[in-house]
């Protein structure tokens, strides 16, 4: 058969193909994705289990006309693909190549950037306002998981969206999945499928109330109430949506296209708020990703034949992994620790703590407000709750952080994952502002590990401390250092003096303490002796140290973070408050732009944060000196 | 009658009271709580609404020991008064007084702080958790308004909860209101109440359901979706939290004390999950506040026999004031621009606004979140919209401000209102981390303005930007200045040099820089010139100014914000960047801890932030440079 979606370059050629052919297209589209992401890796699951849908809501409406808000984004690639990217797919989430989440910049066909979850709804309200605004006649229509459906914001987008009763579509892609398996009450609810025996029950829990009616004696009041005791238990998803001001449809089978079709082409003519819920099975037509949808959420490289994911390079363990077996140990030593997750316990490395601990472990689903308070809540009753998000995703966060935690000096510990530039997800997902809006929180302590083995000790120290704590580390595999097996308690506050030398000195946080010492030693075949510093706390910052070092009459500061407010500010600040004046200060990190997306190690190269790169900084740095 | 207010140091006391004293007691708790706020000012009217409330749950549970958790906290009162408050009450809001609002650090019957809304359901289950995690058998409860279940976070804890089934008790506080007449679809729905009416309907559709059930033809399915079609109109508050995993009963009468004691009993007997609906009425029992409780939310000193509000001192137009004239002008000129609320359309002066463009304004509820990537999709359709928000509680919006407005360009205006530090409200309130916050995200242009007529100016100058911009203020009247007529473009990142002198210069960043102006000329007395500028923008910052008067000698950055990454931060950051040694800095702004309550001036002076502490910081800097 001749290849339909290499001749697609634009969605509106959808309309002139035959069921058959959409069907065609459809595999075509799943083995396009299948192939991509066993070469570059990405988000093979969701985007597999929105193919049909995809095709159908581009042979319906008219994008870019009507506009189609992602959630997350994370599903989209078919969208891309349809949308006249096929050519350049094979560029997905690489340097220079197409992102792996909407982007306006790329196509008119996004309309919204997206990474972080639950935002769709709030979005096409406003897309949908401004169109009613404008006079203009497009619909507008959001595409949001069942996952994305436990954000706070998904809730809030939803009651204003009720309220305003906008002509907008919202799709509920109901996978039972939000990246771990669901959680949350709404989970539950959604999973109520009408079936013979809610109709038996329906039958007689009526009938016991109409026979109740006629009764003498009662109030309207109490026949009302006893009215809403017998319905209670028939409540489904249609009256929920409906309750907030919606016109619900479904459930209908995602993958059915001829029933796809026929639902949208219905929908089109409405000009109310609606909410098509809609089945999915996430990797669908991938065995492998069918099987464990969990792992083929966001997947590295993999052999396609098998669905055998290729290791990395190095067997170093990861930072997650190493953190969620230094948690796991200290757990068994001290039952007040407590572990929260938002809907990441794989990806957070808690999966371990959540089996041997499962009383212990709480996964609140993708709820970082949330999991920040209800972590506040635990430490206010003694426990030392340890809450695991990604770094840019802690920033949903922010707000608990400062009003919960922090102000009413809870020992809560932050372990941020994640952290410095993440790779191919790009910006929406690097953890490069953590530094900055930390830093700024009175009381909290900061610290960020030079490898995997400190950070264990770390951890430790965290759990030692009296006090709210971050630790902060990045994705990735750690330098394969020795692992030890008693934790240390590290003197708070206190860097280490890793290298010694006159001409200046390189002050370091977290992993980025490895290139400086790799700069040091090459630097030294020069004759350019420096000192490192392993700073391991941005806050409280080790201010003696660095006066010391201010008597090298040079610093350097490295971090993997942006440059404004962050770790190399710190120091500005100490040198400020000190009264130091006459001491050269160069500061290395990420500028004030969000950085792009590509390898993690292409990054930190293409923003001088690595070997090479802080050679130069300090090569120029003595040249503009001696000058 | 004896008092029987004034005999109560513990609220156990109240175990014995007979109903007919408590009654007594809820009219002395009115009393005394109008008395203080008007002589203090405060949250009257929500603290007014839950008198009886209060009563009821100090008598039928054990505080401490069981915990109460109030959300937002400003309707706390009558339980301060209740729990061995009343005599230092009369220090509410106070500098060094009791608080406005829970505090952990005051009486171990506070459970958990607060002051940001919506907190209470994840705070109240992280201590129902913690609790069974401990084997004990208190009660929790939690007390949160209507109004505060529109902010998302709620809705997380609610779901979470509901999925945990803990013994919990969630109290719905419904008065309708949430500061300001209340929104979304989820307001809608509280007010669906029982009635006669409803009956009839649900009668009528239950045998047309029913009549539908022995037709052959129809599979199960098909009847069953007849049967949602029937019940989507019948559905009730308690079926919304049923279907959530809750317990729900009510609504019940929330100022009946015999009601609510038995209802309280009742549920006390529970361990399930739990809502209780009460319907209470804001500003209760004082007629000025039942009769305008939007006014009487927070409100100033006011005269309590006739309820008048004491004007503050001297008649300059507020800068919230200015803010909402400026923006009301500038959209009759240009109708792109919108605007958006989080529940506080007087507040941050938007109601006229609202009033002469009633399509255009869109108060979002206590949602901030949604408020700014709302904003975002407006502004992606081409329009201007300006979100309106208090800079405490833009924190909540802090990842949709990175991820959907800043990473995309999209040029949203945040019209940041009660920056720097507030007042009585406090730690929760003071908006003094906006500048380093706002300032490390990417794209952002932040301004801050002298005074009242330039932010009139700053307003104008950001909407001519094609970028987002923040423009923040503080609490509280302007300077009495002439306001001009005509809107002038500022020129963007350039400062402003409001006073020239060759000793040193004073580099300040909006309102603060009449204290520096005047300091300034409190210096030139002892023969000290120093030059004064008005930095304006905070970002993108001005790089010629700062390096000219670098030629001083020394700096001195003067800000009503943290120190730590803030606007002085800044300034050293430029001095890093431009390569210049040797210049003595010092940053003058808040510490690295919470500020306490107080009045704006007594907070400014005792950080050293008014005329003498700057003239007492140059003079022991040039003293120390002299030495």
């Amino acid at each position: 058969m001749p290849s339909i979606l290499s001749k697609i370059t634009d969605p509106r050629q959808l309309k002139k193909l035959s069921l058959r052919e959409l069907d065609q297209l459809a595999a075509e589209l799943r083995e396009r994705i299948i192939d991509t992401c066993a070469a570059n890796g990405g988000h093979l699951a969701p985007s597999l289990g929105v193919v049909e849908l995809t095709i159908a809501l581009h042979r319906v409406f008219d994008s870019p006309l009507d506009k189609i808000v992602w959630d997350v984004g994370h599903q989209a690639y078919a969208h891309k693909l349809l949308t006249g990217r096929n050519e350049v797919f094979g560029t997905l989430r690489t340097l220079g190549g197409i992102s792996g989440f909407p982007k306006r910049a790329e196509s008119p066909h996004d309309c919204f950037d997206v990474g972080h979850s639950s935002t769709s709804i709030s979005a096409a309200l406003g897309c949908a306002v401004g169109r009613d605004l404008k006079g203009e006649r497009n619909k507008v229509l959001a595409v949001i998981g069942d996952g994305s459906m436990t954000g706070g914001i998904a809730y809030e987008g939803l009651n204003h969206a009720g309220e305003l009763n906008k002509d907008l579509v919202v799709i509920l892609n109901d996978n039972e999945m939000s990246i771990s398996p669901n959680v949350g009450a709404m989970s539950t609810l959604l999973s109520r499928t009408i079936t013979s025996e809610f109709v038996h029950k329906a039958k007689k829990d009526l009938e016991a109330f109409l026979e109740s009616m006629p009764m003498f004696g009662r109030s309207a009041l109490k026949v009302a109430k006893r009215a809403e005791e017998s319905l209670k238990g028939l409540f489904t998803p249609g009256m929920l949506f409906e309750a907030f001001g919606f016109e619900y449809i479904g459930p209908i089978d995602g993958h059915d296209i001829p029933l796809l079709l026929q639902t949208f082409e219905a929908v089109k003519r409405f000009d109310d708020a609606v909410l098509i819920h809609v089945i999915t099975k996430k990797g669908k037509g991938y065995p492998a990703a069918e099987a464990n949808p969990s792992l083929f959420h966001g997947v590295g490289p993999f052999e396609k034949a098998t669905g055998k994911v290729l290791k990395g390079k190095g067997g170093a363990a990861s930072y997650t992994g190493i953190f969620g077996e230094a948690i796991r140990k200290l757990a068994r030593d001290n039952e007040k620790i407590v572990a929260v997750s938002a809907a990441m316990p794989d990806g957070t490395g808690l999966s371990p703590f959540a089996k041997e601990f499962p009383t212990r472990f709480f996964d609140v689903g993708i709820a970082e407000q949330h999991a920040v308070t209800f972590a506040a809540g635990l430490a206010a009753e003694g426990f030392r709750p340890v809450v695991a998000l990604y770094s840019s995703f802690l920033q949903r966060g922010f707000d608990q952080l400062c009003h919960d935690v922090c102000l009413q000096e809870l020992p809560v510990l932050f372990a941020i994952d994640r952290a410095g530039v993440v790779g191919n997800d790009g910006p929406t997902h690097h953890g490069v502002f953590d530094l900055s809006y930390l830093r700024q929180l009175p009381g909290l302590t900061v610290m960020a590990p030079k490898d995997e083995n400190e950070l264990q000790h770390m951890l430790f120290t965290a759990l030692n401390l009296d006090g709210p704590a971050a630790v902060r580390y990045p994705r990735g595999n750690g330098f394969g250092v020795p692992i030890d097996q008693i934790f240390k308690e590290l003197p708070v506050g206190k860097g280490e003096l890793v290298r010694k030398g006159k001409d200046g000195a390189i002050i370091a946080i977290g992993t980025m303490v490895q290139a400086a010492v790799e700069a040091a030693e090459e630097l030294a075949k020069e004759g350019v002796e420096l000192s490192v510093m392993n700073a391991r706390f941005v806050k409280p910052i080790d201010r003696d140290l660095i006066i010391q070092l201010c008597g090298t009459g040079m610093l350097f500061t490295l971090e993997d973070n942006v440059l404004q407010g962050g770790f190399g500010t710190a120091v500005l600040e100490v040198l400020e408050e000190e009264g130091i004046i006459g001491v050269k200060v160069t500061r290395l990190g990420y500028p004030d732009s969000y950085v792009e997306q590509g390898e993690q190690a292409e990054l930190k190269a293409a923003y001088g944060l690595d070997v090479p790169g802080v050679v130069k900084s300090v090569r120029k740095a003595r040249g503009a000196a001696a000058a």
